[in-house]
């Protein structure tokens, strides 16, 4: 899914960001033909995500490196697994480490943590999935992340879903009045979401057809009546209070989705490394 | 130090990534003359860090807008302070809010957090320092973010530092190989780091006359006793096992620099919104 | 819509196209501060759309041009409407007038041909919709276009709604299996369409609940009994053969969508100029 | 012509364009080693324009896809012609189709376009060539377009040929001013061409020395007097009213050139599909 | 002719490249409302060129900066003249003192070095052009500078006139055949020269009709007979071994165009500096 | 040391700038399957630097091409020597010829003119180093050619060294205030330099700890002073007058760095050309 034209950019800008001029250790203890080989460590259980991204780094750095990888982005890793076995330039692996490792380091910390939000969801039917509330110019690999965690996956952006938050619907005056202005010009192809605090607003918004009803905040109690009340006729998501100690509980009540920022915001790099 | 022509690219692509073709939410429920007046909450303590990078988000979507900011970068904010008045455009305010704030929390976490190691180090000459596990494309916002916290910072980049790691050593031979090689060709502009992991390793750096002698992982004894043998001839610094229970400890050993990527990458984004 | 931060790379990369060096007409016969008039005049009868791109050509090439709108986009216009006046200095003017008005032709042509498919529609409840056959990388003006002349706009891109056309369906199987497998992975916020060559077609992916049903190149006869046999089950849509003369037929059989690629391929650019 | 240094950058932001996050429906049903071979079909007769930017579309995915060419730019080519045979990754051939379609199509339909007007002139000497009223950013595509087709090419861009047009002229007070003008700066590798509404006009250009004189919607019998009048001490060129209809009889006046916006802006994509 | 679209860019690129993450001098010695006063002062005579670009750094830095110009590009300027007041926040004057100097010592070193040139041409009716051999990424501004030194401009770039050297010649066997291959595809609204080595070329050139030849390295008897050969039937251009002592014996011989990569090339900065 | 990653696109806007839409001489005179052989020959003596970015600019062109290097980057070259052989398409040869030219004589010129002033320090402890006084955008291959040349390095831009130069100076008051100013926020891995003007100054700058002194335009006698009184305490740097007659002199006083914009600013290109 991250084809190399979408992430190529991203990653070269990183190794600039990284590099700059040059990298005044390495470039300066090592000569042209110096090999190396070394693994790929996992120091820390959890989810694999970014080893095409972490060997594609290499490979935009040199193009005769060679990665090769022993398991597959979603793999259950656990401390002490070699995931890949890096070897050529000595001056190519010493100079793009940190770089590989940091973006495979954040993608596998989120799928890690998605991965025990859908654990603690357990049978129940509900997802978890995430929200946009991403690290500015890095949404394409946390969002890839969650995915690969076990995730499901909100809107990517502001232009693929409509989603009526408090602000909007304060700014329209009401929820019907919001969804009557945006059904004049919306895309068949796109659907509603609206935001509800309350049950009044859960009705109001089933009433105008909305695809999917949010229940922000809302209390236990609460979510279970609004799914009684909206009973299919729209997808129920929950937000808000959402963590690894309550969300059996909201799953249990019966929603379809429970959406959350710390699956991305919350989790912490996964511990990797390159070592002999 | 943000200069708008640093910023301005990475904002109008974050603004991209989240728009994309148009936000069928907010485009399709206001007009052109609509306005609207929000106000930045803090649901919060902290301190805050990416007030003129909030502010230049709505100022790249809008040059009508106005972004009047109460606090500075830095300040100490409560729960229930008024960080900034927006008034102008709803189309704009809506449409920019989630961007805004993806800089901001994340810049105000990290700020925040290097703060509380900062008070852990107390009276110690210590200094908090981040590292190089940075996320990729954002490590100028996030260095940015630590030093309004109070922290200092480490090399921006390769370029700026040499620094020896375990990886550099194994392959030069030996520490006083590799500096021996280093020297060769460095700008008399640079310093040079050495990562130790014993005592022996801190005398081979300190007669290699290196600039800084960077401690990994090592006891607290180990840490005192590497103090007392370099006694002001490099900067020592300490790295591994650095978190806000120890961080008190190992200052009292008497240690220059304290470097922890956890300052960065364990931050929580702080909980702003914006609200009428 | 089209947002500055948006738009502002495209006209600034369309002016290094026209102008690459420099103007030797336009350069070379003016003076820094000689001054001109002209107005934008319409030559043709349409709908205007593009007059803000229109009007950002020039105020990117120079900051202290005055371009006074006197219409607005979606507006119809006839032929010797003055739609602006354009004040300032001469160089940018005779520099900027073909880019301002590539843009703008273009962008009137697209839209004043989808007005005339809406209006052919008349007052049956059908919409016009585009497709994703736009120029590579001026989809957004073209989209902007259609929607301006009274369209209706299908997906943005191939991320924000699930479209199973013949290649997808022949390479998974059938209907059935492409859209189960779709569905472990979808979001709760993306639709699910499906293209339909015959009334078969049509109560599989009926049964499978695709939220939108495509029916391909269908006869008139075979467009209604699809629609009787969905019957408000799904969205209906229809592709192929659409023109001037086809399309109120097609939409008198009751359909919700008609979708054609010549509103925008088809459109003529609209005849304006810049005269005094 | 088109190298790739010169095209890929276009492509990719054509491919993010159309891909944005990624490809839902494709990157949901297939696998990763799910294979493919389709056949890129004519449905309608025409010249074959962009056949390389097509295979280089797919390259750019997926640098193990293989697209085999059966035809040439140029060439002629007739419905129920197979063009090119593509094999490989299904995820790469149903993700990159449009894309590569979108720019074949409109290439090979200008291409067509402009052969058609080439085989109306006949065995008169006049060439057809393009204008400037291009498609903002698409310029290098189209004008490769023209030159496949059979026809030749005006200036690329404002700084490779000065064009003296009647907004110019009016504004520096007559021809005669401008050219001097110009003539002060103006390089001994580039041409002057000055546009000409009447005789008296064409008189004071051949006057100036001008190279090309470009003849502005004259009737055939004040074309035929220019050309007397001119009678090779400049190229001449007619503009204006240039169609299928009218080229045969203007060429037959003994042009040099005849300029039409049409052979790029009103010609149509050329029908063409990938099939099992 | 430098318009700030143009320009922009580089400039960016230019402030990135000088302080990447930010001027740890300035942004650490600076508070936000420091403000300065400072002149750009001439070390040495010579011609002005790049006060815009010096000026738009500045702004590119600060819109709050105020740069008054005291000359205009093209102006002799002599050692203690004073070309700019530059007033406003201390921040951007330390920091963008650089960059703006680089740009305008260059380029008034390039006017400067060209204008000594033309000087020494004297009252003969050749004219001193430029090259293609120029920075890689800063030819823009070399031209520019070339131009306002008082020299003329060969083509831009290799899309806007043909040049067939000796290379090209000898790859198509004779200048005939390659003249001949070029007009089946040459557009009329651009010029063909071709180098020439001896008489005998010369004579095939002009009967190709070549519009501008070049004689290449010839002696000053050869250059005068090649003009009178030509006598008036094709621009006379020369090259090689063109210096300030041997211009004017070139130019008397009554050619058109001498080019010259030394006016670029070989130009030294011109010795510019803020001072208080 | 310049990874491909850090220079391509620097070599495709090369390429851009040079060719724009075409090449019209070469890209009309050859056809796709035509073949050359060129060498790339010495006309001059010098030290050859950028052999690895001429090499890039060809392969950028072309994937086919073939260039082999005989001679390394910091190797004497002498006129004669053939440094490359290049092979393949005609086009390609024909076309990159000029850019990657005007990289490597350019580099070539930087490189020979440092090792110049390296060898008249002869066997002084001084090293030659460049400034920031480099080409907009062209900095790091001027760098990278001057290290190549025996050459040692400034800092690389304003983030990795403080340097307090007169104006900064001047600006805060006095040098124990800026650097006490500095010192504040200031990285342990960053070092302070100190430009003095007299040998109160480089009293006032050891005080305060500086690691860098810089003597700007003082006399031998004042330098060999200056150089006493420091003895050893910082490292010595020379700036100001410095050329091929004054370093040995300069460097006999025991400086340790002597820094001179020449070796970049007014290198000569080395003549370098490609033939049979």
């Amino acid at each position: 899914m991250l084809n190399n034209f979408a992430i190529d950019d991203h990653i070269k800008s990183a190794l600039k960001e990284d590099i700059n001029f040059w990298d005044i250790t390495t470039d300066y203890i090592t000569d042209k033909n110096d090999k190396m080989t070394v693994f790929l460590n996992t120091r820390q259980n959890g989810i694999a995500a970014g080893l095409d991204v972490f060997k594609r780094v290499f490979e935009i750095l040199d193009d005769k490196i060679s990665v090769e990888l022993f398991f597959n982005d979603g793999d259950e890793i656990k401390k002490g697994d070699k995931l890949a076995k890096i070897e050529g330039s000595a001056n190519t692996i010493l100079k793009g480490e940190r770089t590989a490792l940091n973006y495979l380091q954040r993608m596998s910390g989120i799928a890690t943590e998605t991965n025990a939000y859908k654990k603690a969801i357990g049978n129940n039917k509900a997802k978890i999935v995430d929200t946009r509330k991403t690290t500015p110019n890095f949404r394409m690999f946390e969002k890839y992340s969650v995915l690969t965690g076990g995730g499901s996956l909100h809107r990517f952006n502001l232009s693929d879903c409509v989603m009526l938050k408090d602000n909007h619907i304060a700014f329209a005056g009401s929820i019907t009045k919001a969804v009557e202005k945006i059904r004049e010009k919306l895309s068949h192809a796109h659907k509603i979401e609206v935001e509800c605090d309350t049950l009044e607003q859960v009705k109001e918004a089933l009433n105008c057809n909305a695809d999917i009803i949010m229940l922000d905040n809302m209390t236990l109690e609460e979510i279970k009546q609004a799914c009684e009340y909206i009973s299919g006729k729209a997808i129920v998501e929950v937000s808000g209070n959402v963590n690894l100690q309550t969300i059996s509980d909201i799953a249990s009540c019966g929603v379809d989705i429970i959406s959350s920022s710390a699956i991305v915001a919350k989790a912490y790099p996964l511990d990797l490394g390159l070592d002999k």
